[in-house]
C-alpha cells in the first residue's frame, strides 16, 4: 500500500518554502524526529502558516496560570467534539506526554465527565467546551463558576481563547483532510510510573 | 445611560500599548474614523492581536479569485450560523460596501437560501457554512460540486479558512462580549442605485 | 435586473380581491407608503388573509402591559431563530421604529443575550424563545420566572400567544418565500438621539 | 381524584363569553357530545378565539384536493415531532374518524415513514415536517417533488399552511397546558371493517 | 388488500424453530390471545431470541420495587423519543392493561411533563429519557435526585437498564421494520372506572 | 492515589457469584490476563449478565461474513458517537488486535469518515451510524446501498444489530461510569508490520 497523503492538497517541496517556514518545519523535525503533517500542510500558504503558528505559540507556549498539559486538555476536549482526527490525535499524544499520563487524552477525548481530572479541570473543560459547542450561551454567570475554581479573568481568557483556537484548527484539519502522523497514536503511551 | 463597555474584559489604554499594536488601530481609525471594538479588545494581548489580523488579512485582504465582498459574505453567513452579533454587524457594514449593496448583509445573515445571490455564490456559502457547522462531514462530493461551479482548489482552500478563522473570531467575539460600534449598524445602507 | 417575485406563488391583481381584503391594503399603503408584500402573497387566499390578519391585530394591536416595542422584539427574536427573513427584516424595521432604537433590532435578532435590553425583557425573550423552539418543555417553573419579573398570567399569555403566532407565520413566509420589501431595511436607523 | 383543569389558565364560564364564542362552542357539543378543551381554554380571549378559528376553518373545512383526512395525517405527524399532546390526542381522534382507520393515528404521529400510507400521502407528510422544523431550508426542489406526485401549487399551499397553523397551535397548547379531553383517547377506534 | 408483512426479513416457519424458542411463542399466544410480532421477526435467530427474552424478562419480570406499570412507562417514553412504533403501539397496550389506565400511554408517549403522574414517576422517567438521549451527561447529581423522590440505587440501576435495553430494542425494531399487531392498538382502551 | 471504583455501583465479591457467572469471569481473565470491568460490574446481576453476554457472544463470536475486526469497528464507531469511555477504550483495544492495525481503532472513534477503511466498510460504518443515532429514518434505500457493496440481508440484520446491542451497552457503561481498564489503553499499538 502507498503511503497515504498528507492532506487533500498537495504540500510544496520543502526546498521551495520561505526560508523561515522552512526554518520551522526543521526546527520541529529536529524536535520531535519528524514533521507533523500541519506544518507541511500549511506550508502551501506561507502567510497563513506563520500566523497560525504564531498564534498557536503565543496561546500555548507562553507563560500563565494553565499548565501546559492543561491546555492540550483543552486542545483534546473541543477537537473530540468536533470530531477532528488530526487534533485528537496529534494533541493526545502531546497531552499524553506533557501530563506524563497515558490514560488521560483518550479519557478527554471521549468523556471530559469520566476523565481522570481535579474538579479545576472539569470546570476548565466545562467553560472550553461551552465556547466551542454554544459560545453565543456564555455569560457572565459561566465567569463566576470559574472564579470559584481558582481562575482569574485572564485564565478565563486563554481558556476561551484556546477552545476558539482549535474550532478554527479542527475546521481546518477536517476541510483539508490532514492525516496524522503515525508516530502520533504511540507516544506518550508507555506508563511513567 | 453610560457608555456600554467594548467588552467584558477592560481594554489596555492605547497609551500602554506596543508601538506596533498602536500604529494598526491608528491606522484603522484613520481609515473608518473610528477604531473597531474588535482593536481595543484584542490589544489587550498584543501576540494574539498580531497573529489575529496578520492571519485577517492573509485571508480577507490578499489577492484571488473571490471578490471581497463574497468573502464578506461568507464571514456574515457563518457569524450569522453562530449567533455572533460583533461579526454580523461589524462584516454586515463592510459588505454592504464592498457589495455595494445595501439589502445583502442582512438577507445573507439571516438566511443565504433567499438572498440575491448567483448560483455560484450559494455554492460557495453552502460550502462555507458545512465548514462552520458540520466540518468532520466534509468529503470530495463537496469539492467536487465546487468546482461544477468554477471554484479551483485554492478557492476551496480560501473558503473553508474563511469558515474557520470566524469560527475562531465568532468564539472569542461572544465569550468576550465584544459589542459591536453603534457605527456599524448604518454603515451602507444608502442605496448606489 | 427585473424587480424579484413577491413570493413563489403569484399574488392577484388587487383589482380582483374581496373588497374589505382590497381596503385593508390600501390603508397599510396609505400608512406605511408601500405594500409589505406578506398582504400581497397572502391575499391570494382571502379567508386566510383575514384570519391572519385578525389573529395578528388581536396580539400586536390591542392594549396590554407589554409595549408594542416589547412585542416586536419577540417577533424578531423569535423571527431570527427560525432564520425567516421576510419577519426579521420587515418586523425588525417596526422594531426600530416603535422602540425609537436603530441598533436593537439587529441585536435582539442575532443574539438577545446581547442586546440592550432590561432584566425584565431578556426575560420575556427567554421564555419567547422556548415557546419557539422547546414548547414541549414549558412548565410552571418558566411561569414562575416570568411573575418575578412582574409580568402577569395575562403577560405570560400575550408573550406565548405572540411566540406561537410567529412561528407559524415565519413558516408561512419561509416556505412561500415571501421576499421582505425593499424599503423595510432602511426604516429607522437613523438614531433619535 | 379531582376533575385535573382544563388548562393552567382558568378559564371563562359559558355565560360570559360573547355569543358568537358560546354559539361556535355550543355548536360543537352539539356535534361532538363534549366540548373540546381548546375551546374553553381559547375562551378566555374572544378575539383570538375567533381568529384562531376562522384560520382553523379556512384550512380544515374548505373544499380543496386534499381529504380530510389527509389535513388530519398532516395535524398529527407535526403534532407528534412537537409533543403535543392536546393536539396528538385529538386530532388523532379525528383522523381515525375521518380516515376510517383505528390505526392510521398512532401510525402518524410516532413514525410516519412507517404508516399504511401512500406513496403521495408519504410526500405530502415529508413536505410538512420539513415546514414544521426546517421551513427555512424549503426550497424549489420541494415543490417539484410535490408535483411528481401530482400536488399542485395550491395543494402544496395547503399543506404547508396546515402545518404552519399547528405550528402555533402546539405552542399554544403546550405552553397553556390544555389538557385533552378523555373522550378523545378511545374514539374511532373499533375497526370499520 | 394483503396483509402486510411482519417486518422487512423474512420469518421462518414456526415448524423450523428450535424447541424452546417454539415453546416460547406458543406460551405468549396462549397468554395473549396472538403472538406479537416481535417474537417472530427474532425467531430469524434463535440464539438471539434467547438473550433479547432472557434480557427483558430479567428486567420486566423480576421482582422489585418499581411496579410493572412503571417499567412499562420506562419502556414507552423512552420508545416515544426513539419514534418507535412498534414498541409504542405494543407497550402502551401493556402499560394500558398494567396501570389500568386507558390513557396513561398516549400521554407519557408524547410528553411525560404533560401525564397524570405521581412526582416520583415524574423523577423516574426525567431520568431514564436522561439515559436514552444523553446517557455520556449523567452524571452523580442524577443519582442524588432519584433518591431525592425514594429511589434507591438498585432502582436507579433498573430505570437505567430499562432505557438502555429499549434503546436497543427500539434500534432493533426501527432497523429490520417490525409492525406491531393491529390487536396492540385498542388494547386497553375501556376505562376500569 | 487509591485506586480509581469499578464502576459507581459496587461489585459482588467474585466468591459470592453463582458458579456460572464466575466461570466466565475466570475464563476471560485467563484468556486476557485481567478482567475488564464490564464484567465485575455486572455481575451484580447474574441474570442480566448471562443475557448480556449470551447476546454479545452470539453478535460477536458467531461465524459469519463479518469479520471480527469489522464486527468491532461498529463497535467503536457507534460507542464514539456515544461518548462511551468503557466501550471506546475497550473494544479500541480489541479492533487494533483483531485488525492487526495499531491506529484503526483511534480513526475510527474519532471520524470514520477519515479511517483508513475500503469503500465496503465506510458503507457498513455509515449504516451503523444511521441505525445508533437516527434508526426512525433507516429505510430500504438504506438496504439497497449495502447490498451495493456486497452485503447480504444477514450481514444488514449483523450490522444493525451489533449498533442496537452497543446502543444498550453504551448506555449501561455511561450511566454506571464504568471504567475501562488501564491495561486497554496500550493493548495493540505496536505495529505488526
Amino acid at each position: 500500500m502507498s503511503e497515504p497523503p498528507i492532506s487533500r492538497f498537495s504540500s510544496p517541496d520543502l526546498g521551495d518554502v520561505p526560508k523561515d517556514v522552512r526554518e520551522r518545519i526543521e526546527a520541529v523535525q529536529e524536535k520531535s524526529g519528524f514533521v507533523p503533517n500541519v506544518f507541511l500542510a500549511l506550508a502551501r500558504r506561507p502567510d497563513e502558516f506563520r500566523a497560525f503558528f504564531a498564534y498557536h505559540d503565543a496561546l500555548m507556549e507562553k507563560p500563565g496560570a494553565l499548565t501546559k498539559a492543561e491546555r492540550e486538555m483543552i486542545v483534546v476536549a473541543t477537537s473530540g467534539l468536533n470530531n477532528c482526527q488530526y487534533c485528537v490525535v496529534a494533541h493526545g499524544a502531546i497531552l499524553r506526554i506533557r501530563a506524563k499520563n497515558p490514560l488521560i487524552a483518550d479519557q478527554v477525548a471521549i468523556n471530559h465527565r469520566k476523565a481522570d481530572l481535579t474538579p479545576r479541570q472539569r470546570a476548565m473543560l466545562d467553560f472550553a467546551l461551552k465556547v466551542a459547542a454554544r459560545s453565543n450561551e456564555i455569560d457572565e454567570a459561566d465567569y463566576e463558576t470559574l472564579r470559584g475554581h481558582g481562575f482569574t479573568d485572564d485564565d478565563a481568557w486563554d481558556i476561551a481563547a484556546i477552545a476558539a483556537f482549535y474550532a478554527m484548527s479542527n475546521r481546518l484539519a477536517n476541510a483539508f483532510s490532514i492525516r496524522p502522523n503515525n508516530e502520533f497514536y504511540a507516544m506518550g503511551r508507555e506508563s511513567p510510573r
